[in-house]
């Protein structure tokens, strides 16, 4: 694949894989619009949040160019794809960054958590548009299919307008029949948290271990401006998301402390 | 250890692990203030930042307890041990977490690869008043003790004043004698980011491995209201972390786009 400077450049990864369902729908819609490099992990690396690989070397390897796309599989965590692919296999700075489709909603405080979106928060430190996708759905089945348009939607509000450095947007869509979704919601992250459920087992051997389980628990349900309202009530939610993490609503508060 | 509903509990967790320097003045320190329990790994996890381990169950062992203290070893990431410890191992809710003291800065976008950072941000979900301590020092010989007297500072800052959920502390500390710190200052998170250098090399069998290497590049380094600039001049930065990373101010100028 050559990439000429007219080309648009558009770098994929996600958390689930490369042989992930939401994968492949996001890619043959990003073909669409431009030329694309897919780079990820061969098996899933969800819950991975922005973590990073410090202590093993990275294994890259190319295993598809055609004239339109180029697939790399990544031995790391999606941060560190996005660094290599950024830093050492792109012949230059992408153009877009979309992270996802995840199999399972990223929105609320899962944004913490997930791979898919720290790819995208990569993406945004270093001044390239990045936009990460969810489908609201953790069924084996779920239908990738109903995100296409909503995909295609944000790409062109994003046509002709980048996000600014350090910001990034997570888009979650609803699993419920396209004709069904009552369109795009400008949101803010709910506040909530999850509550764990670990599960305490014994081993062959007799000795104790934990499974992570737990469920979502959102702090402020009667909220309408939330991703999660949105999300519950049809609409795909679309969050700025910061790369700043100062709570700067509080420092005032401080203030009088310090 | 017998904690009564009078002990201030404290929980002490980091990322580089039990045996770690930082740890054993955090947790000196600490046990001045209330009973402590320490969760963490045998070894280091830097880099982890908020990531949860999905597909290995997690061990915990016990591996020491006095009447003031009680340690334990945890095999997952610093959040799984917070989770393990907040919903399993603690008889009641710790009235502090902190974790540190963390083997070089967590200023400006460390914050967000950081694991000792991500343990703070995760015990704050869950209405724990909670703050992450790093010395600016990724020196083997760095000398932690210069941070106990700041740390006791903010314990009593803290003391009678929680911090609401979803709010932590972000200290970061020079490693200069204790009598040339200049005091502590209030900041906000400096934009900034990582200039990867991965180095590529070749394996005994011929084939690339990369290791990622790099250097921080403060993108504001004029600003002095920011964490970087505290550091560099001497001062004990303190940010107030949200875990909400919602883009309000970026809210207005897409909502003409959606």
């Amino acid at each position: 694949m050559k990439i000429e400077d007219s080309d648009k450049l558009i770098l994929i990864t996600n958390d689930d894989g490369l042989y992930a369902a939401g994968l492949k729908v996001l890619a043959s819609v990003m073909e669409e619009f431009g030329k694309v490099v897919i780079i990820s992990a061969t098996e899933s690396r969800s819950g991975m949040s922005q973590a990073l690989t410090v202590k093993e070397p990275l294994r890259v390897k190319l295993l598809e160019e055609t004239e339109s796309r180029r697939i790399y599989a990544c031995s790391g965590t999606p941060t560190d794809g996005v660094k290599l692919a950024h830093n050492q296999l792109l012949e230059r700075k992408p153009d877009i960054l979309v992270s996802g489709i995840n199999h399972g909603s990223n929105a609320s405080v899962s944004v913490l958590y997930s791979g898919t979106m720290a790819a995208a928060i990569e993406g945004c430190l270093y001044g390239i548009t990045s936009v990460g996708f969810s489908l609201n759905s953790f069924s084996p089945t779920a239908d990738f299919s109903v995100c296409a348009d909503y995909i295609r939607k944000v790409m062109k509000i994003l046509d002709g307008s980048p996000l600014p450095q350090g910001i990034c947007l997570n888009v979650n869509i609803p699993a419920i029949p396209v004709d069904q979704i009552k369109g795009m919601r400008l949101c803010r992250q709910a506040m909530g948290n999850w509550q764990e459920e670990f599960e305490k087992r014994k081993d062959p051997m007799g000795r104790t271990y934990y499974w992570l389980t737990g469920y979502f628990q959102n702090s402020e349900p009667e909220a309408t401006d939330t991703d999660e309202w949105a999300l519950e009530n049809g609409y795909v939610s679309v969050v700025p998301i910061s790369a700043d993490m100062t709570a700067y609503n509080y420092i005032d508060k401080l203030k009088s402390k310090l």
